[in-house]
């Protein structure tokens, strides 16, 4: 393998790797970057997906199809004929085909942060309710920051505490950190599956177990994994599990989160926000809240049908060509943007923040570089879209859906032309 | 003016009517209901618009070209030039063409369950620690059944007590039942301004008013309100309100709630679901929460977009045509309906369970009658398509922007059919 230290090898790397891609026919699906000449420039290189994932041309059509019919057509009477289902028949098919939950444990509804508040606070009553000794809530500095807000309402709210693991930037949570922050008094532990400045993969299995053997329950943030990394929530025993759909499942902005229960705990756990749409008898609209059984209880108001769309359309592309497709090409990706940063990026003295071993990296690269602000805002200007997170990472995130090599290898030629200017500057 | 009782005679009003309604081509700006005719048969007559409104021609233009421009070609850069301040700038224009609320003190997010919650607890909080005294939330029975479940909730999580107020099925909470009910332990007072069965009117100035002077907070509910009837929220001196945004302003299903927070009660009310969104500066992702100053604050996670969108459309046709012309069409409308119904329905022992004082009465009528739900389900069948509510409720939903005279008549024939056939049993 020759180093990858001139923009013409990386080029020719990039070429290869499309010409061999599998994946490659999936970026046709997609709504061009340049559909709209007239709002700005065309975009060279999308290197945000994970903060917010490319709309699918189908996306649109449903849409339009969604208003013309289901809506301005069937009108009310499509709430009888499929929506009241919809979160729950969205969630079963997420839940199957991205993170290993079999029917009934997963809903779509809400934003992320009010599901993870649901969850948690269902998570902490049923701990509380079988052992009132546990009053303790384990999160990590490292952890995004709505996991941390929420987390800290929740301890002030119910009486509970907040037990902090100082999370490494690099390495992220460990097993061993975990075990030491756990005992008889934890009620639960919220930590992100996939960090969102590192992508360091936090070992789900491992940790879950650990949380176990303390008698504790963990809530999985999986915001960064969904569609991207495998999680398998059922054969890891997982209890509670959030994300957001508008990353890699790309559901578009502001799109619904999901929520995964796992059923062994569901007709213990309620959670506070109490609305009809979660009652066992939605429309009899008697006195008193009555929870439905299973995975209904955890939905509050209406759900957002239209946000639903988009991300109905991506689950069906996950499930086409299937999870391990979709992992194996951001790997390879990563993997790419790794390379390059190596071998033409480090002479600028850019660091790679994220883990080295893929096994231990989500769909995502962060580069360290002190011009990291200054050097984004410039490749903004050019079409080149990565994401700056403080203080100083360079942040690309590669949908594999829809990122080409190519892609990756002119958004970093053009990285690397700014670094030069910056360092000259 | 002749008695309506025959379906010469309904017609031929309708049709003066509709020759002398000045809002009658806004008809023509909504997606026509036989647009699919493949799906089902064409609706005849829509009497559900309180339920779900439909949709404009120009949300589905909307939605098609943020997907190709703001999500699809700006793509991550929206969030900074647009989304960002969609919430509040949404809300702001809502406020102003529909709500009577000045800049800053309405934002668009969740549903209204889970808005609902959120400006609830806020309330009790800041009405708490100006007096822990101050235990006792007030809601009627008549209340829909997610504001009364969501009381319910909180109370048992705050240690608050409820204090039911019996609402009469046909005149709903009166002035003096309120006066009644609250005290020096009144923390919050929640009730709907249009009662959602009987399209009752309650008073907001008055009960508002009787709320203050016992020193709570009143919370108010326009869900029934909100685009047809003037609710004035500075004017009377409202300290907050919720409502969704997908009856009277055809937001689409499941569309996002919004709630008003009375800019003098803003610095000292946080609520409890605490996102990276509401958060003081957001992208700085540092430890600690910090509630933004002003409206921000009662965001929590990422706001929903493209359900925002349908949304936004019809806040300006409401601006164009001004909500006192909608207010005196919804009038127009069910007067036509009671007309109708008693020139021609009372024969089958129909009662009309809505104020028949149109300054008590919202934007649609229910009518009562034993074999209600059998006759719904049976005029479903033939594309007419009121609402049935227990226990023997025909709700008529007549959108002042969609509906016309005519479709009201159309629709009141086949009941008047159905209702002889059952009848005759």
């Amino acid at each position: 393998m020759t180093s990858l230290n001139t923009p013409d090898a990386v080029r020719a790397r990039a070429a290869e790797l499309d010409a061999a891609d599998e994946l490659a026919h999936l970026r046709e699906r997609f709504v061009p970057m340049d559909a709209c000449g007239t709002v700005g420039g065309a975009v060279l290189s999308y290197l945000d997906g994970n903060s917010l994932g490319r709309p699918l041309k189908s996306a649109a059509e449903a849409l339009d199809r969604i208003v013309s019919e289901a809506w301005g057509t069937r009108l009310i009477r499509s709430w009888d004929e499929q929506w009241m289902e919809l979160p729950l028949r969205l969630g079963d098919r997420l839940g199957e085909v991205a993170l290993g939950a079999a029917p009934g444990q997963v809903v779509v509804a809400d934003s992320t942060t009010v599901m993870l508040y649901k969850l948690l606070r269902a998570g902490l009553a049923a701990a509380q309710a079988a052992d009132p000794a546990r009053r303790e809530i384990v999160v990590d500095t490292g952890n995004f920051p709505t996991d941390r807000y929420v987390a800290e309402g929740i301890a002030a709210e119910c009486d509970a505490e907040l037990v902090w693991i100082e999370a490494d930037a690099g390495t992220g949570v460990t097993t061993e950190q975990v075990r030491d922050a756990v005992g008889s008094a934890t009620a639960a532990v919220v930590l992100s599956h996939v960090a969102y400045r590192s992508a360091y993969v936090a070992d789900l299995p491992a940790i879950t177990q650990v949380v176990h053997e303390a008698g504790g329950l963990v809530l999985w943030d999986l915001c960064h994994s969904a569609g991207v990394v495998p999680v398998d929530l059922d054969e890891h025993e997982v209890d509670l599990a959030v994300g957001c759909s508008y990353k890699y499942l790309n559901g578009g902005p502001g799109a619904p989160a999901f929520g995964y229960v796992a059923a062994r705990h569901q007709e213990r756990m309620t959670q506070p926000i109490q609305g009809w749409m979660g009652h066992a008898e939605p429309f009899v609209m008697g006195p008193g809240y009555q929870p439905s059984p299973g995975m209904r209880r955890f939905i509050s108001g209406t759900p957002p049908v239209l946000g639903m769309v988009p991300l109905g359309e991506m689950v069906e592309l996950v499930a086409d060509v299937g999870l391990p497709a979709l992992t194996a090409k951001a790997t390879a990706l990563t993997e790419f943007a790794i390379e390059v940063t190596d071998g033409l990026l480090t002479r600028h003295g850019v660091s790679v923040d994220s883990p080295r071993d893929p096994a231990q990296r989500g769909g995502h690269v962060t580069l360290g570089h002190p011009a990291a602000r200054e050097v984004i805002a410039a490749l903004w200007e050019q079409g080149v879209i990565p994401d700056f997170r403080e203080p100083d990472g360079v942040r690309l995130g590669m949908s594999p859906a829809s990122t080409s090599f190519a892609e990756v290898a002119e958004g970093l030629l053009l990285l690397d032309a700014e670094l030069e200017r910056a360092g000259r500057g």
